[in-house]
């Protein structure tokens, strides 16, 4: 057995994870290479062939605190309190996400994100980018990773035995594991895919819509949403059916574009100037979720992010999550010293569940998205759940346990079945929060919830 | 565009299916060039990887029966009419399969089988088999599939740009799609393996057993099952847990491997005699349960068999569903001629439903087969259902229906259903047959099952 060198990391892929995950280990005094099989985003233009915004909450923020670039990173976020609801009529509703109305999500540039976490990455002496070098071949039995550079061709063994496999949801390295035995896994796409479209400016750089809001046209089966960007603009994007009767395949022609948001997002066609212009220059995505098990290899491969978990966007928590896994394979790390083995098995066991959890709240969230928070009866339950929350301590909605907790997600989507349980309860057959019982409300939500849970941040 | 030449069909796989779908196409007027990229296995000895018995059925010997190669094969099956049920004492019990007690399943040599149909197949004119062939890379835009020699390691450009895949639950071909756009995708592994143990035949050929029957050695989260050979043997299959308590992983001692099987299958330890040897000689494998869609790439490329729809072998019907396939494929071509856009688009949406019935139907099998074929309760059901079916021509057992008719799986699934809660409704309370409303029986079926059901081959 060759004696193996635990001081060099490799680390697959560049992207948000990676860059994260590559601070985190050279806290820890690890050398790290990073590969990435596209070029540099920082020195070329050009669509990285992902959604433009992200949403950042608290679990992604508390591992860009520990890593030391919160400061830096928050400056570029823009502050969402909630939900604004644009109806048929253009008239607009807004929703906040907690009780408290002060909790938020940040609206941030995934390119500039990435960029700006690459560089702070760079400045640590440990941490070594290489572009145009491709995760060609893993040996798990070994623990050797064959890079491959995709301008050269040149092929080469990289330095170290432990891989981190943070390259994203198409992961080579997973698609290496799917064929090792015994390696559970699925990609499932929706029926759904997006298209971005942009709502420029107005003069001087102001916001055209509310900035502080996530903007949503619930259209049933289908909808828009919009986020705001630092220069005034908001991205939008599109979700809707690939095919069908209202699809993507049927809206072919500029007329068949105009009419269809006339119809339904009316409010917008002032808004966006290009509409038909960029509705057929730009590319229309699909949406997967992908699960697999195990994620990790021995003590030499762990798959980290989007190649253990990539999920749909629709709770926003695609790269919180991914951010979390970093997190806790640092505490797995600071355990564990430099057992891998040990590190990697408890990190698998600490996140597993909590993907699965976060996966399938994703896609029910889609259903909430599109359809039921234009709801009259969805509303009034809202409005139930907000006064339970200010009248009793431990009653968090699911939206507020997920995006302003750090509580494991299989623990939000548990105590979400049973916030459900309740609201049933209280609100099954009434229609006016008069008829609310909260004496009844206080015993349900102390006997299942527990009387004395908390969440830092909240009065 | 260059014309395509429709006259040629390349088939990947010179397995079960694709000696199969090779007869079919060959009967049609096509020429097939069958790419295996093991070598002949007429020609070389050794383990083929696979389950060495099979179970073949109605749906299975109908295409045999289409392609002409029915008579030359049942030449070498053994039918069975029922399950053998070994007790932990080593007592016997025998469940016939059919309320007729005429009906049965055939054991069949796997490796037998297939080599007869290959050389069945090479008899037609138009059929090319190329061994050490392994299907490389497909490009699907053009429907051109490049082959490379496993021997000289040279790679060619296969002649027409109709693939049929038939290689396999790793099927290389299906590796390609999946990376295409929108395509689902899972592998399944259940916590079980298996592993093939040897009852050898008596003094002159005897078999030590009873020949026409299924035997089962039922306990609960694991069994053994053993099926007759032509030589007098039975093949042994172990379907025991991976890890655990008891698992494979825990009997790594010959003393631990005697104990338990003096433990759980006391009356085979004087059948075996090669048991500890064979025990740690021979693999333990792995039960996969494959599912995916699109299975077809325009008028390009179509998965056939366990390529499509890999399952587990507790229903006896992964051959089967796949003979059925081609069956079914060359309805199809009947219909459709040479339009292959249309044939393979009929061919999916005839059987990607039926694919997804039997293979939840598989698993739940495993369950039946394992635990509660040995328990009472549904003991007791089994002879009400074996009555009903006896007494009222439209019911018929859902493993009848699998087992003994052709009608679509999806329709053995659903009818299943409405058996057991017929079931239900009449054996809740009650555990003698004189209990049992047979008039309530009557008119529930006649409601829920349609008085005129009948199925060919029954009284």
């Amino acid at each position: 057995m060759t004696k193996r060198d635990f001081a060099t990391i490799n680390l697959a892929g560049a992207g948000l994870a990676g860059s994260l995950m590559a601070v985190y280990l050279a806290q820890k005094g690890y050398a790290v290479n990073v590969y990435e099989r596209r070029p540099d985003m920082r020195k070329v233009e050009g669509d990285q062939g992902r959604s433009i915004n992200l949403a950042l909450s608290v679990r992604g923020i508390q591992a860009l605190r520990e890593t030391g670039m919160e400061e830096h990173v928050m400056k570029m976020a823009i502050p969402m309190y909630g939900r604004m609801i644009h109806d048929e009529n253009g008239l607009q509703t807004f929703q906040a996400y907690s009780r408290d109305r002060k909790s938020c999500i940040y609206s941030i540039s995934r390119a500039e994100l990435n960029k700006s976490l690459m560089t702070m990455a760079e400045s640590f002496e440990g941490i070594r980018f290489h572009f145009n070098k491709a995760c060609e071949e893993m040996d798990f039995s070994s623990g050797k990773l064959v890079v491959k550079d995709t301008i050269s061709g040149e092929k080469s063994v990289a330095p170290g035995t432990i891989t981190l496999a943070c390259d994203g949801a198409f992961s080579a390295i997973r698609y290496d594991m799917q064929k090792t035995p015994r390696f559970d896994f699925s990609q499932t796409y929706l029926a759904h895919g997006y298209k971005e479209l942009t709502i420029p400016p107005g003069a001087g750089g102001t916001f055209l819509l509310e900035k502080h809001a996530l903007h949503i046209w619930p259209r049933g089966h289908f909808m828009m949403i919009a986020l705001p960007n630092p220069d005034g603009s908001f991205t939008c994007t599109l979700f809707f059916p690939f095919e069908g009767e209202k699809s993507f395949a049927n809206l072919s022609t500029t007329e068949a574009v105009h009419t269809f948001f006339s119809e339904y997002f009316p409010d917008t066609l002032p808004l966006i100037p290009d509409l038909l212009n960029d509705f057929f220059a730009n590319p229309t995505s699909s949406l997967v979720t992908i699960r697999c098990y195990p994620w990790i290899w021995e003590d030499k491969v762990a798959l980290i992010g989007d190649a253990a978990h990539a999920i749909v966007p629709f709770f926003g928590q695609g790269m919180n999550a991914a951010f979390e896994d970093c997190t806790v394979l640092n505490q797995c790390m600071e355990e564990h010293g430099s057992d891998w083995g040990k590190i990697f098995a408890e990190y698998q066991q600490l996140r597993k569940n909590n993907a699965e959890a976060i996966a399938n709240m994703a896609l029910e969230n889609f259903v909430e998205m599109r359809d039921t928070v234009a709801d009259e009866r969805f509303l009034f339950r809202k409005k139930v759940e907000h006064l339970l929350g200010q009248k009793f301590g431990p009653y968090f909605s699911r939206y507020e346990l997920v995006s302003f907790s750090r509580i494991p997600y299989e623990e939000a989507y548990r105590r979400g079945l049973i916030n459900q349980a309740i609201l049933d309860e209280l609100t099954d057959g009434r229609s006016d929060l008069a008829e609310i019982d909260f004496e009844k409300a206080e015993t349900l939500i102390n006997e299942r919830l527990g009387a004395d849970f908390t969440i830092p941040g909240f009065a």
